[in-house]
This record gives C-alpha cells, structure tokens and sequence, in this order.
C-alpha cells in the first residue's frame, strides 16, 4: 500500500478501512476487482449536498439560480482538480503503467474522479459531518473569495489577456438591450473585438452577462488557434 | 396555517419549526418574501444523495453508470410528482388564485418542487438519517421494482417487437377520446392490431396512455401463445 501518511495529516484524518481507500485510490486502468468509479459516484452526490449546504447558509439572501450558478462554479472538474493538487493526491493514486505514462496522474478528470471517490470513502466510513468539515475546509482554502462575482470574474480577465496578446486590444462589452420591469431586469451583452462581435449573453445584471459573453469568446477564440 | 395533521401522518413525521414547513409549502405566486425554491435547491440536492447512497448498497455489482441510470429514472420530476401524489402534497401547497385557477395544484413541476422543498426542511432540521428513512419509505412503497430493467422498459417497443414477428406488421395506436379542461387534460387511446383491438389505457399525455396501452397488450399477447 502507498503511504498514506502525508495524506491523512494534509487532510486531517484518519482512514479506518484501508480496503475503503485504497479503492477510492484506485484508477480504472489498474486492473483489479474494484476500482473507484462507484465511490466517485457516491462522492459526487455528498460534495453536491455540501457545497449546496453551504451555500445556502453563506447566502441567506441568494435565490435558487445563483445559488446553483455559484455551486457549478465551485463543483465541476476544473474546481476539483484544484482541490484535489491541493492535497497532492495525485502522487497517491494507484493507475497502469500506460496510464502512468500517460501523464494521468496530472489528468484533470483522473484527478477529479479521485478526489469524489476519496470524499466518498470519507463519508461511507465517517459520515455527513465529518466530510463535510474536510471539504469546505478545502474549498475555504482554495478560493479566496466564494460570490458570484469572484467566482465568475475570470472569464473577463481571461479575455483580456487574451485579447491583448493576440490582437493587441481589449475587448468592448456593449449592452445591447435591457428588458423588463426595475426588480427583474435582464441585459443583453455583446463582446465586440477588433470591431466583430464575438458573443453575446443574457444576465440579470450588465456584470453577470459580461461575463458570461465573455467565456464564451474566450472558448471560440480558443477553438481559433 | 394550514390543517397539516393528515401529512405528518402520512409522513410519520412531526414538523419542528411551522415556519420551515410554511416555506416549504409556498409556491413563488403566493406572494410572500419567502418561497419554497431555495428548500427545493437543498431538498434536490438531499435526495440525490439519499437516492445514490441506497443504490450504492443495493447495487453492488453495477457500475457508476448503471447507477446513473437507475437514479435519473427515480429523481426527475415524473418520479418526485408521484411521490408528492402519494402524500397528497398538493393539498397543502399555498398558492395564488391564479395559479389556483390555473390547475397549479395538480402541476407535476409544482407538485415535484414541493417535494424536494418538503425534504430539504426535513432535513434541515432533523439531519439526513431522518429524511433518509422518510424518503426511501415512500420510493420503496411507490416503484414496485427498482432495477435497470423495470425503469426503463419501453413497452411501446416491447410491442412492436412481438407485433412485428408474430404479424408482420406494427401495432396502431388511436386516440378514442381527450376529455378535461385544458389543463388537466385526459386521454383515452386504443392500441390496434390487425384490425383488432387489444387493450385501452387511460392517460395525462398521449404517450402515457400509449405506453401503457401497449403494457397491456404485451401481457395479452404473451398468454396468447
């Protein structure tokens, strides 16, 4: 077995069932009679409870569409690789010799996968609140600031980088109709580059649809390399 | 307050706080400063943990994606609807007249809300070994099989199948009647085969009713040889 000893201080506890982890360590590419795909599924629904717990605590005031808005933000792929280097989990994962070669271990979604089925080990053997102390301990630690502001701003800064090394400018956001009574208004936003509209968005304010204009520009562009 | 007494009795379950179950019980018409649709986000979120946890250990030869399978076929707004029926939630939903008039109570969106709304305040303030045995009660009590198998047979195709082999040709579905006002619509159709008519089935939508005509006829057809 590897040694889980700088795992288990970094994450603060303690594994009761080493079949458990060792499972949810386990990459589907190490051929053996278990690997951590079912765990992972598990993992997914516990981390889904947690973040939606706890935001619904830290927002008292958010309505259901920003709340999810802020939890997919947090719960996807990107959000739980982050978590996952956080603890340097990669170096614990047991995967096949072509996967390893690979580069898996730096795989986003191998990562990923992981670091769900480590969450639900955690929650099989320990229960709700013990994983979720660990998780939002995580999740505190590795997003400095949790709002839909934060969480959503690098989309534009992203932008603009990219902007400005390809094409030597920075992007314009033009609002191209705003609809509605006062308490539900909603802004149409366009991203204009180099004079050619790039995309447009629908947002309950000019800042949310910027940014949303503004990741998919920054896909399309992406996809133009 | 509404008379409560007959759903914590079907429940088995006596609410804490009238505020939380009030919440959970008003539609966004009903204008209050409260609605039901931030208990829905958590209650969703509750019960696709409580449904994945149950399938993890009912379950354990299936792989993660049988286990997708088999819980998007048990929470979606079908599945919840015919939990919130089984409980006569929709008497107990506080909505606006309009919505009233519009045939909210009988909604299978609305009613599907309140449910997961009705779980998410159960667990708030009782925690997931309450709500757990609450929910897994009434989805045992409500799917006579839960399997791969008997959430997802398509019994129009079943017939088709057995139509197609036995008489060279595909069965015809007719509509015999619609009745009810618009929004609480009902239709009657026959399933044809040969000139013969095998079975009748009763149902909100046309694709209901063929469904479960052509169950009928399946089982027909199977004594049949």
């Amino acid at each position: 077995m590897k040694n889980i000893e700088a795992l288990q201080k970094t994450l603060g506890y303690k594994f009761k069932s080493e079949k458990l982890i060792i499972e949810a360590l386990t990459h589907k590419s190490h051929k053996q009679p278990y690997d951590n795909e079912r765990l992972e599924f598990l993992g997914d629904a516990v981390l889904d409870l947690i973040v939606g717990e706890y935001l619904f605590f830290k927002f008292p005031k958010s309505d259901e569409g920003n709340l999810s808005k802020i939890r997919a933000a947090l719960v996807n792929e990107d959000g739980f690789e982050k978590l996952a280097r956080s603890i340097n989990l990669g170096e614990y994962i047991y995967l096949s010799n072509a996967e390893e070669n690979n580069g898996g271990r730096e795989k986003a979604s191998l990562l990923s996968n992981a670091f769900e089925a480590v969450m639900g080990a955690i929650y099989l053997e320990s229960g709700l609140d013990v994983v979720r102390k660990i998780a939002i301990e995580l999740i505190e630690r590795n997003h400095k600031e949790i709002s839909l502001d934060s969480l959503f701003r690098d989309f534009k800064t992203t932008l603009q980088e990219l902007t400005q090394a390809r094409f030597g400018e920075t992007p314009e956001y033009r609002v191209i109709a705003s609809r509605g009574p006062d308490h539900k208004k909603e802004f149409e936003v366009a991203v204009i580059i180099e004079n050619k509209e790039y995309a447009r968005a629908i947002g309950k304010s000019k800042k949310i649809a910027q940014q949303e204009a503004a990741e998919t520009a920054v896909k399309l562009l992406n996809k133009e390399i």
